[in-house]
């Protein structure tokens, strides 16, 4: 198996973008991309795409040879590939497009993710969502993802002694490290008051505990390490990447505080780069609810069991502390284009390592972890970053 | 890269089954595969699978751990992969699948399809179907797929004088090959003035002249070649495989007789291989319409572009005639489970290939190919299987 590195990076505005459509999202993602790595589209020899339910969302299978043509790659007759796992979709096609480049099968890959969420309108949208969970036990019941995630919520504050402010202060820490994000969708810093006083959606979960379901898209170039230099003088080594799966209903599983699947994929990926959590100097963690960013810190080692509420309170998961959780500013308020957001999470891990990330730039930035999670944590996905 | 081999294959009856649910089909399927390996699921690395459209026809996303889950393998956390590039979902599972085994980082994996297309009605499964076109140029007007085969069958019937006796020869030849297979959804063979006479849907196309919407599952159990005679005494060596796609829409490609990702896919699969047309003994080509399987038959290099028709007529692709093309009864006979299809031309290959096809045994099977498409072929999957 071949080294692979990451050469290109791009992605859209994130938001609520009633003016355009996926296609044009996933052109300019993919554009962007090709540019940074100063590559052609002829020079491209596949296409992974990471989307969750554009034929609900938008009318519309089939969307990676879709984008594919649109992006000029008909002519030459690219195959295109769709990766769907869920809101893990986007790592799920960043994966793929790894070992498609690590085997030899392809050189060059595109690994785009993309999702437009706003036409349908909430409800409908929210309903898509539920569709992730199990649908014949869960969702047909009323089960929603965010009253799925309260469970977990309320079940980690009863083992664990978690707090309402605890779960806040992780929204303030992802509002906070996005306000110095050009790039996100919410760039205004959040009080711990706004958050608490916001309206309840599922107790515990208030509005501000929620991710925001918006349009975007984001694409990675990925080429063999013994070419990167010709494309990028700071290409970004993938380490490793580890992925599992998980009961898809909660009440099947050993526990609703833990996410086994990131418990596996984590060690997972550990143990094929060789390091440990504690040589990680920042993580994008997958902070759809600002429960599951605590489950993940834990979950991935970072923290012991119960602990990740009190250490993001107190601040040990801010940028430069112990741990740089979310510098991006995290699906809560990066924003978070569903099928999109493991590849969105991948570009501020190169952009942190590369040393391009400005005001929020971690000062010893040498290795970050991309963790990924579909629907309640059935299938999760975690890869492993470094320098080269 | 390693040798990989086709160890276990299963499947469920196709039909319209409406006393069964998508998640039962899957499991049923890589049950009887891993029965077939005589293999535990202690043993299975990963799942690959292929599906079109679950969102929308049974309000499930994110299948691919959910049928994990049902099959016990989420006890261990196994990794499951969803592959959708609509009709040819199951021919890219396939692909990703074997790239997996062949690239070391899995050893095992289970490869299903899966589609239940029946619990939506005729009407909406239509529609989903023809969101497999584009969308914005096709779809929105009016245009199902059965419509723009039709385009493709009139355009065929002018360039070539391509008779509607010879895309009805195709329905004929598939259900007799179809009344050979136990497995089949229509055992009936049917005459040419039947399928002539058919309500007609598309002109030229009639109802004989589409391949049935069906729900069911196929599952097909990958290993690498040096341990497979542990698990099977018969193992199919998959031997390559080629992926190309095209643009979405008809009206941007140079030809609608002709589907150049089925050309460029045919072309690297026989590459890869070493091997050329004239070597395979059967295929089983994605027949969703009489034209479509005129076309590939064509455009795989069986036999002279335009000739696909007449040829068809007059026995040369018959059962051990020059080629036995979809002896299984193909898509129109054995049944259509749109993203399950692809993963079910293997099972057929692997059935011939190892000599147990019974009345529809080909007497010379070494080499098999597999062509499975997506939409109006913007996806063309091809993979050549030989004995070992």
């Amino acid at each position: 198996m071949r080294e692979v590195a990451i050469i290109g990076i791009g992605e859209t505005k994130f938001g609520e973008l009633w003016e355009r459509s996926l296609r044009d999202l996933g052109i300019e993602a993919g554009f962007k991309a090709m540019g940074d790595a100063g590559i052609s589209g002829n020079e491209i020899d596949a296409i992974f795409l990471g989307n969750m339910s554009a034929g609900q969302l938008i009318d519309q299978e089939h969307i990676a040879p879709l984008i594919a043509d649109y992006s000029g790659m008909a002519e030459k007759n690219i195959p295109a590939i769709r990766i769907e796992a869920a809101s893990a979709s986007g790592g799920l096609a960043l994966s793929q497009g790894y070992m498609a480049v690590a085997s030899g099968v392809h050189d060059i890959v595109v690994v785009g993710g993309a999702e437009k969420m706003t036409d349908v309108g909430d409800d409908a949208a929210n309903e898509i969502m539920a569709k992730t969970a199990d649908q014949e036990w869960e969702a047909v019941f009323g089960a929603t993802l965010g009253s799925l995630y309260a469970m977990m919520a309320r079940r980690h504050m009863n083992e664990f002694g978690t707090t309402k402010e605890q779960l806040a202060s992780v929204a303030v820490k992802n509002h906070l490290n996005g306000s110095m994000n050009p790039h996100a969708q919410f760039r205004s810093p959040i009080k711990l008051e706004a958050v608490l006083r916001a309206p309840m959606v599922a107790s515990p979960l208030g509005t501000f505990d929620f991710a925001p379901l918006s349009d975007g898209a984001a694409a990675v170039i990925l080429a063999p390490l013994d070419i990167a230099h010709k494309y990028s003088d700071t290409p970004i080594k993938i380490l490793s990447c580890g992925q599992a799966g998980d009961y898809m209903a909660l009440h099947d599983r050993k526990s609703i505080t833990r996410m086994d699947a990131t418990v596996v994929a984590g060690k997972k990926a550990f143990k094929y780069a060789g390091i440990q959590p504690k040589d990680v100097n920042l993580a994008e963690v997958h902070d759809c609810t600002t429960i599951s960013e605590i489950m993940a810190i834990e979950d991935l080692g970072f923290f012991k069991k119960g602990q990740g509420g009190k250490v993001t309170e107190d601040g040990s998961t801010a940028l430069n502390s112990k741990i740089s959780i979310n510098t991006s500013g995290g699906l809560k308020a990066k924003g978070y284009p569903v099928g999109a957001s493991g590849v969105s999470q991948a570009i501020e891990a190169v952009t942190q390592l590369r040393g391009e990330a400005g005001q929020r730039q971690v000062s010893k930035a040498e290795i970050a972890l991309l963790h990924n999670i579909g629907g309640t944590g059935s299938s999760a996905i975690v890869h492993l970053l470094g320098r080269c």
